[in-house]
């Protein structure tokens, strides 16, 4: 598979349809009013399993042959992507191998569980997750779904900025966290396609700015020791995202962690939406580079609501 | 005026429609399967000022003569309906005066300030407020707007149920917390209009039960140190309220604090949303009463979002 065309992303928002919720826009006065632009927020956190990785995971699943889907799918991820693959596999009646640290929080676990996953668990290290996916692979079979480095979860995420940009038109720029960059690349491909001249940026973290790094030098820097409250955001991008961000994003920029935590409570506050702390990245970023973002329309992924209420950052 | 007939609610919802939001009607699979029973959210925590209460205040003031309006409008709250209240005003452009005890939280009063109401601050006793509330009406010539015992604002809060049953229909039951019974007045008249096989239950905190003890004594009890934390909720029903209730209403239900923290973190969980816990009560009630709602479409009028992150009951 080649890059995503913009009726791969339509056939994918075709597939996924039945089992992905078709998210609202949302918009705040108060918020616009604080940075003096037009904001349009993607709730991605209203998304089953509370994130965008549901669509990545569905297009996936459901694009397996009868054949591959019957020996099962498995991915290591402690995040979004473990829960998403596991819903997404029960729906479509098939196994899902999920592996986790042994360290990853039980809440987690029991989600992934709960959507009908088996989890296995491993050491917390690299070595030990990729001989445990390795071993679960010769054994059932099953097909490594990777959480982002992968063109048709890439193609599932993109469905999400395909439908901000059908229903809100004449957007300027477009905004996404960037991570491991598969809900950059989605976006920035579905926004490109439909509107040429609409600006893609993505926020990143300061305290987690290896994309920003290889974008600016022109080569691939890897993420090293993260410290950021913006726990989505802690990969690298991969050998497939970062050719596409290179090529399709126009600018990325990065944000104190004072200002996602803010741009968190001003959320919460004002839109009364829950969103998790990578969500607010984009909108930090705004805080944080005003005269940048002045007077212009703008679409913002929100990219999940996953957030522990017990251990909230004020 | 007499009890607001269909045609006035509907003319209240054109009249406020240029300063409302028309907030959306959510639903969770989730909580669905923990009650057994098919729930629609209209969500009035989006609405401006993070409450319903923003509709029943823009009907008032609108409906104000030019010369009434000169004159400028006051109240006295500490809650919703005080922010709801002033930027009505400001909307128009006229004066709001809001009294306010003096032992009223500086967020709430500076949220007032900041909608551009002029705050009046009192001793904490009835007798200050109502006293306050004279010299300022005498003075000034303001006209006073009751936070619910007042059919314009009966009839405003009402298109909150017209919109949801006009959007979600063949509800078998229609659920509202009730406090002082302006919501829960107006949800009952919209809903028996468009629908009179439809059931409207009110949902109470055990806690501050005077709502439900008068309906099922059938004469007025009033509300004596209630001590729960659905703080929306603690004022008695009123001489306007409490005969539309006793007619349109079907049912009245309790809850007690434990279940509506836990209906509370279950819809901030689950659906990513930010609630008050006021607006939890009726999901409250739903979890301690199972037997009465299963099976059921219900819709439930979700009253507010605004919510002290700093102060969270978990």
């Amino acid at each position: 598979m080649s890059i995503p065309t913009l009726e791969e992303i339509r056939q994918a928002a075709l597939r996924i349809k039945p089992f992905v919720h078709r998210t609202p826009v949302l918009t705040c006065q108060t918020l616009n009013r604080m940075v003096d632009a037009e904001l349009f927020f993607k709730c991605e956190n209203f998304q089953k399993v509370g994130a965008f990785k549901f669509r990545g995971a569905t297009n996936a699943v459901l694009s397996l042959t009868d054949a591959e889907a019957g020996k099962g799918v498995c991915t290591h991820s402690s995040g979004n992507h473990a829960q998403a693959l596991a819903l997404a596999a029960t729906n479509r009646g098939i196994k899902s191998y999920i592996i986790m640290p042994r360290t990853a929080a039980r809440v987690k676990i029991d989600g992934v569980k709960g959507y009908g996953g088996e989890v296995i668990l491993c050491e917390p290290t690299l070595h030990a997750r990729e001989s445990t996916s390795a071993d679960i692979q010769k054994k059932t079979g099953a097909l490594f779904i990777h959480p982002y480095d992968n063109l048709i979860i890439i193609t599932g995420q993109a469905t999400a900025a395909l439908e901000l940009n059908e229903e809100v038109k004449n957007l300027e720029i477009v905004m996404a966290p960037v991570g491991g960059g598969g809900l950059l690349s989605g976006t920035a491909l579905a926004t490109r396609y439909l509107s040429s001249t609409t600006q893609v940026i993505a926020a990143e973290p300061k305290e987690a700015d290896d994309a920003y790094r290889s974008f600016k030098s022109g080569s691939f820097v890897s993420s090293e020791n993260p410290t950021t409250i913006a726990d989505g955001l802690l990969t690298s991008t991969g050998e497939i995202t970062f050719p596409l961000i290179q090529k399709y994003v126009t600018d990325i920029v990065t944000v104190t962690e004072e200002n996602i935590v803010a741009a968190m409570k001003h959320t919460w506050e004002r839109m009364k939406i829950i969103i998790e702390p990578s969500s607010a990245v984009p909108f930090g970023a705004i805080l944080e580079n005003r005269s940048q973002f002045k007077g212009k329309r703008i679409g913002i992924i929100i990219s999940g609501g996953n957030v522990d209420l017990a251990n909230l950052p004020w």
